[in-house]
């Protein structure tokens, strides 16, 4: 009855015009003020943005294609359990693979990767791709053969078990054996003691048949290292652990609650001499151990995979977190500015403009480096498959530390761009919890972020060396033995908006941090310091170091970027604009490291700081078609304060009631309340 | 069958020793090793946080209460559905005070806030206590007869509601009115527009049955501003809304789902003359508005809110976060330092010291800034009783600061345990997901933390300008009138480790960035632009300014806590040290602020780099004893990864079994994965 009351009450009030429904296609009036006076074409700058206009013409066309159909809807995406979150996507996972083959979109065609975008990555078997890379990077082309085709068609599902409770980073650490018998042509596989049970890989809590695993081999007593084998892990018929066999689900996470990873344990588990991986090191029936060519080359699976993660699940999300929260701040309304005027604009506000413009920039920035990344590891890896590996080192740090600051600052984004919208943004209808919950392991896994730096470092320290002993450097490291000045040459605050100023100010930066750590270590090392313990001394200097790098690597490919618009003159302008304001902004968040050497002096950096404030209100105007330009489809942002429309209080309002909160009266009511309440004087 | 083979396996197992219960009392070695060497008396240093040895005590002794009474486990919280959490929080809250009663404590006596601690916090009614404070200051002496006895023995429910769909912070903008009615003598109470719909009040969506909400009050035509009115919103007999009110919950947030967050829209609700609360204005019967007494002192339940919330809701959740993390980098091992030795201890990489003994620190900084703050408050509270409230703007602008970098630096900290403690910390097994997520509100609700660094910054701008024209400025800001030395006076890295160094450093930074930021406000106004445009073109510097003051302050506070310690020679040894690397961290990590002006040198920084880096290796020695110190029984930290035993891998697999993914067959095996698999060639 209070429902039905409810109900008509609704009727009368919707009826006078109280709630405007969020379905119809009129645009909040501060949104659209903002949009009819881009500096730009947002239209433009998109398909630039997409690589070209043939790629957006695709990209939309799958959007319609996936929002139209009602079998990927994410309506209730925040309200779901963990069980309700893995079953949806494996049921969306199944239905695309339908839609795929329906619409004749193979896997290595762009469309997959627009699937994922408009989809917001909750599909499931992302571990089970994983699995299929393993096989066809390690495997044989007669294990190839078996293995591949029904993994593509799902007749078995597997997972990539590497990671144990354990250990993570250290994979020599990894404690999982696999014995070979001669008599029995068999392995035999263990997880002998509970810190080497399989955890976290995903798609093994629940949905996996198959797994490639990771174990130390062991042949007549003797250790000769880490290899992958394939084995079955739950009947094909009724999906029950085979013996020997324990795995399940390892519980709730921060996020990723679609993903049921899992833990492993195996006893005695034999599998035939074939399913070891075989393409580098194989075993002969006699037990002789054979390494065979050079796998190097795997390690581009691991760089390939971090190159991909930034571009499906890390960048997206920063794009996303800006979208949502710019298109906020202008329809927000808040205090006065003017005590004569109306509520202003929170974006209005010039510490709003600081909190969520530099991350616009960053944006940008980002995108452009991946752009520029994934060309660079189209190039290696042509040529590593030519044989020639030269690229490899740098790949790999360059790969590396992009991963790192990427990820730290995406994630960092993710929480600014939620404190922005103040309780509206904590609110998981924002969509910007599940943003930040997801970025931040992405600063875990596939590398922890503080491991990468360090690895980056360690390039950096070898190509400093190389420089001073006149060797050639790679390309990206090239400027470690180019001499500067050693005072900044600006004059005006004018002058910090020149791309030679700004640029040189980084390298000088990085190049100071890496020398500065560099020495140190030396000198640690010559006072009779064991090298292990002198690295260990420096790291907090290397990491600094190698984040000076990739900033500095990340602000020149904006430049560059910027200069090759040449033939587009009103997006070269803002995206000027933006590239300034990335770079100043950097330094005015890490000033005591270009102050500490004089370079820039206390005068210099208030230049920089009077630039950068100026530049904020020049961006302030475009703020909202340079998000528009990411082109986010409302369904694929899932955000009731981000869309298109601006509606955001009629959207926060509809979007709760369909909470489970409020589709049944709570039975802490009739259990614990009600007994209370009847107690109650009747005056009240 | 599948589950009953799993367990005679498990049986089988354990009978082989694999799992070692982690009930047993045996401690980790490891961990263990940490505890023999402590510098210093745990037990000693713990009763100086509790506050003196009959505190501890008390709180021991409430513990035991508490996690001997099943009614109040913790131990499925992290597998809870929001439905769920709300209700195990009622349940709770339900119970407790049972407890309360059945024990003798009263809501004044210290076991109340103890048995929070205990509980981790997951109650409900926290804001029906706000509903009935609001009411004890803002009520007459007749109101809060009526009221307040019925709402202590929970025969009603009351919420506190102000926040709005469209307005938060600005309180002169909230929408909803109430007009007066001279003819019925009643107030008619109205959310006229969406954006007025009250939101987020908690308490609300379900539970309660009055509120205090805010409206503007309008009295024949005439807006009189905004006042507090009681009003029943739900039925004391079946809980069903009164007509005219709308009533539900806002849904989802990042956490905090145990308290039913609500939204409240009214239509023509009329309620008596005698529901607006009237301690400091007065509607009388002919309409006449009555102001009496000052309500300066309403501020005071402002003050006191985020007084309470800092040592209820923020600073102990970084004191778990450190002790989870640390207690788990000792207990986890990875790669090799020393290539010929076992694997090393995380803690012992410099690179984890550097995340996570600082925030030890700063744990100890916060706790000690909270006992100061509670003393100042606990003064000035006595004075504006009296009648004399000179203290207040400095009570408000030290308590609005002191929030919000706490907050910010909490919420920080707490993400840096999680990733510290890489894939584990990413689980909702360790608790941090959980600790992040509930700090991360408090950095918006209680005041906008950049609202409130603003806040505290205009009274700076104010006392600076007192200062300067010679009148007297209060004790906190009295700095800002000394005279200091242009350089800062060390010679060597030990001059670092005196507190006078360093303090005076700080000073300086607080006192340059506030003189640079009012310089820059003046001359903005002096060459004409409105001091509104003035104000905002600085906000940016000006909340450095604010910051910088805060983290003077309580560097200050923490030397001045470790000289009294004069007789705990072993305590204050160590404190010293944590002190020194709270400060040498802080300029660490904004060497810029010291750089600029030149009054560090960049060799100084060097000296303060290496002190730095010094004090790391000295606190490592007694990171767990500090962190045991905080005396967190493992029931109230619910994490896999923080127990005192440091059995952390027998934990994660113990209490992921309990998770509702592993206790049924997902539906998605049998509807989307069987008939894939079924298809599957025979010969795999």
């Amino acid at each position: 009855m209070a429902a039905k009351g409810k109900q008509s009450q609704m009727a009368q009030w919707n009826r006078s015009g109280y709630f405007r429904s969020s379905g119809s296609r009129d645009v909040n009036p501060d949104l659209q003020a903002e949009r009819q006076t881009a500096s730009f074409s947002v239209e433009r700058l998109t398909t630039i943005l997409d690589g070209g206009a043939d790629n957006t013409r695709t990209r939309r066309a799958v959007e319609a294609v996936i929002h139209s159909d009602p079998g990927f809807s994410r309506e209730n995406q925040y309200f779901q359990s963990q069980n309700e979150r893995y079953e949806a996507a494996v049921r969306k996972s199944v239905h695309l693979k339908e839609k795929m083959h329906q619409m004749g979109w193979t896997e290595n065609r762009p469309e997959i990767k627009y699937c994922y975008r408009a989809l917001g990555g909750d599909l499931a078997f992302n571990v089970h791709r994983v699995f299929k890379n393993s096989i066809l990077a390690l495997g044989t082309d007669e294990q190839i053969a078996k293995w591949i085709p029904p993994a593509d068609k799902y007749h078995i599902i597997g997972t990539y078990a590497q990671t144990e409770l354990g250990h993570g980073t250290f994979l020599r650490g990894l404690e999982t054996t696999a014995v070979f018998d001669i008599s029995t042509q068999e392995f035999t596989l263990n997880t002998p003691k509970i810190s080497a049970m399989k955890w976290w890989p995903g798609d093994l809590g629940r949905s996996a048949t198959h797994a490639v695993v990771f174990a130390q081999l062991y042949i007549k007593g003797k250790c000769c290292g880490l290899h992958a084998f394939i084995l079955q892990i739950r009947s094909l018929c009724d999906h029950s652990p085979v013996p020997g066999v324990i795995v399940g689900d390892i519980g709730p996470k921060m996020n990723f609650e679609h993903i049921d990873n899992g833990y492993l344990m195996l006893q005695n588990i034999n599998i035939p001499r074939e399913n070891m991986l075989s393409r580098f090191s194989q075993v002969l029936p006699d037990g002789t151990y054979v390494k065979q060519g050079s796998d190097k080359i795997n390690y581009l699976t691991m760089i390939v995979t971090r190159v991909q993660m930034l571009w499906t699940e890390v960048i997206p999300m920063l794009l996303r977190a800006c979208t949502i929260a710019i298109r906020y701040s202008v329809v927000r309304r808040q205090s006065k500015l003017n005590p004569s005027d109306p509520e202003a604009k929170i974006l209005d506000y010039q510490t709003q403009q600081q909190k969520l413009l530099p991350l616009l920039a960053t944006a940008y920035a980002f995108h452009f480096m991946n752009a520029f990344v994934n060309e660079f590891y189209n190039k290696g890896y042509t040529e590593i498959k030519q044989g020639n590996f030269d690229s490899l080192p740098e790949l790999h740090a360059l790969t590396s530390g992009l991963k790192a600051i990427i990820t730290d600052y995406c994630t960092a984004g993710a929480e600014v761009c939620l404190r922005a919208c103040g309780g509206h943004g904590y609110s998981a209808l924002s969509g910007l919890p599940f943003l930040y919950t997801k970025l931040v392991a992405s600063c875990i896994y596939e590398g922890e972020n503080t491991v990468l730096f360090l690895q980056t470092a360690r390039f950096l320290v070898k190509c400093l060396a190389a420089a001073h002993s006149g060797q050639p450097i790679p390309a990206s490291v090239a400027y470690l033995s180019s001499v500067g000045s050693g005072k900044c040459k600006a004059w005006t605050k004018t002058d910090f908006l020149k791309p030679d100023i700004y640029a040189e100010a980084y390298r000088h930066r990085a190049t100071r941090l890496l020398g500065n750590a560099a020495t140190k270590l030396q000198a640690l090392v010559q006072s009779g310091a064991e090298q292990y313990e002198a690295w260990n001394k420096c790291t907090i200097q290397l990491v600094q170091a190698a984040k000076a790098h990739c900033h500095y690597i990340i602000v020149k490919n904006f430049i560059d970027t910027v200069e090759k618009l040449k033939n587009e003159a009103e997006i070269q302008k803002i995206l000027k604009h933006l590239c300034d304001l990335f770079a100043l902004h950097g330094i005015f968040s890490n000033t005591g490291d270009f102050l500490h050497a004089g370079y820039i002096s206390g005068d210099q950096m208030d230049m920089v700081t009077a630039s950068y404030l100026d530049l904020l209100a020049v961006i302030r105007n475009d703020a909202v078609p340079l998000a528009d330009a990411f082109d986010f489809t409302d369904e694929s942002l899932n955000s009731a304060l981000g869309c298109y429309d601006g509606h955001i209080y009629q959207r926060l309002y509809e979007w709760a009631q369909k909470s489970p909160t409020n589709q049944q009266v709570s039975r802490a009511y009739a259990r614990y309340l009600k007994p209370l309440f009847q107690s109650a004087p009747s005056k009240l």
